[in-house]
């Protein structure tokens, strides 16, 4: 009989990664079974750790009563119940440092593409309107503008240096402000963005930060201002960011994050000049997923031979 | 009568910046005249100066007899016939420096749109495919590469200062090495490429280095590599590309030039998700079109005055 632990995997990663951990444990595919209750009756029971990509509520807590550990699969957890978790002594570990390289890559990915039209151009000249209709219309500068960065943790910290090469004015929002950092603090998020052309998200989620990027934010951003977010979904308020574009209040957006994932708000869908839509794929290059797996291998094994957990987060 | 000199426009420029030279020229715009051989020959014997973007040949020198200057608005001035200039004694002024931020950034844009598929990420989300068919599939990431600069002038140490934000370990090729760079030099390109990921082409156009990435230069970047081109089109030997990328010896190609403008190779209109397409807009900004007018204000206005010019490159 092996000794390996049993892993209730509710939602799949990178398979590469997932498959590493079948060298330390015997895992349970939820996402793969069709009748999710009787499979949950059948194996819950048996594992000592539930598997996650960003969601894990009580229902699932409950469904696994010997489960120790929650392995979430992402730096964001505001989609596990940790509360519970915490209540019923289940450690929580998150997967953070190892993706704020890509994250802040995508951030910049979105800023310059917005600014600079990569998307919309591409488009003008695969249909050929170079040689049709003339030049593509002037756009708006990337570098030696003033950028807001709405928290400043690990990921932010990245998307400062990388703003920084490209001659921006650098200032940051968050409860409270760092003593290490040569940045402008702004305590109102308003303010801020009066002061600046781009605004970049990168807060966590959840009820403290929900609808945070209100409409007087985005309107303050102006109809030159852009709005990037690499932060969650919940963090900008989408109706009035709809109705902001729509009204030529803020220029310009791009998003890779979304309040109803995978799902898009469609009124988006049809603006082409001025918003960029990916579909979260921040963290989603080989290189950082399979970083992310080894570091939910690497808890599992502490766990399991008894040391300290790596990256616990309650 | 006025005392203005007289300025034969071959092609029309950023107009805010144009409309500048109102200011101390007479300007007969060529590029609006249905006759254009008439058009020369009435305004050509007055004009002491030409303005041109990009191209003025020995027909349009000739045309012009009594001119001193050329302003050529842009730093490639490859399309200009700067030895019959010499010969005759007229001075060819270009704009360098002003436009070095931007193309930077475009590179940067390009670079990172295409390893992390803003382009076709952007088309996905659009069409609902998310929802429907599931994530986006993993991509390559951007920090942490290698890369290699071809052209490393100002441009180039821009976009290796940029480079280095993203944690890149950054080589170079040109004629003569630098000895003011900590970054490796290659004598030959091939080999540069061969340890590489990425290679973004940012040296002067013309016969010197036309054709200069061939395809044994493409097939050396390999199926996972990216070549960007914010040089010249004349730089890529464009047919091999196409090859490279239709057989994947390449794997991917940003681009915002082409040996033919506006014309666009065809055959890359199809390749959606490995090859994005601007045209020709790494400087096209309000902020650095209207730079790089005023620089040919200067010069004229130096000129007309007895002053030095500010930017001759003869």
């Amino acid at each position: 009989m092996s000794d390996k632990p049993h892993v209730m995997i509710h939602s799949s990663w990178y398979p590469p990664a997932l498959a590493r951990l079948d060298e330390i444990a015997i895992t349970h595919h939820l996402y793969k079974a069709d009748d999710k209750a009787a499979f949950l009756a059948e194996h819950g029971p048996k594992c000592s750790a539930i598997g996650t990509m960003h969601s894990c509520d009580v229902s699932l807590i409950e469904a696994c009563p010997n489960a120790e550990l929650i392995l979430n699969f992402g730096v964001g957890y505001d989609g596990v119940d940790v509360a519970k978790a915490s209540e019923r002594g289940i450690k929580v570990v998150n997967t953070p440092a190892v993706l704020n390289d890509c994250v802040a890559d995508m951030a910049l990915a979105l800023l310059l593409s917005s600014r600079r039209r990569v998307v919309h151009a591409d488009a003008y000249a695969r249909a050929g309107r170079w040689a049709a209709e003339g030049d593509y219309p002037y756009t708006l500068n990337a570098h030696s503008t003033k950028v807001g960065i709405v928290g400043l943790g690990r990921i932010g910290m990245e998307i400062a240096n990388r703003c920084a090469a490209f001659k921006m004015e650098i200032a940051y929002h968050k409860r409270t402000p760092r003593d290490d950092v040569p940045f402008k603090y702004y305590a109102d998020l308003v303010e801020m963005a009066r002061d600046c052309d781009i605004m970049i998200a990168i807060t966590p989620g959840g009820d403290a930060t929900r609808n945070l990027i209100s409409r007087p934010v985005m309107d303050a951003l102006g109809p030159e201002g852009l709005l990037v977010n690499v932060a969650r979904g919940s963090v900008v308020d989408h109706d009035a960011l709809i109705a902001a574009l729509n009204e030529g209040t803020l220029g310009a957006a791009a998003l890779d994050v979304y309040p109803s994932e995978p799902n898009i708000p469609e009124a988006l869908f049809e603006m082409r000049e001025n918003v960029v839509l990916t579909p979260h794929i921040a963290s989603a290059t080989h290189y950082t997923r399979m970083a992310m797996g080894m570091v939910l291998y690497d808890n599992l094994k502490a766990k399991t031979e008894g040391r300290e957990l790596i990256t616990p987060v309650n």
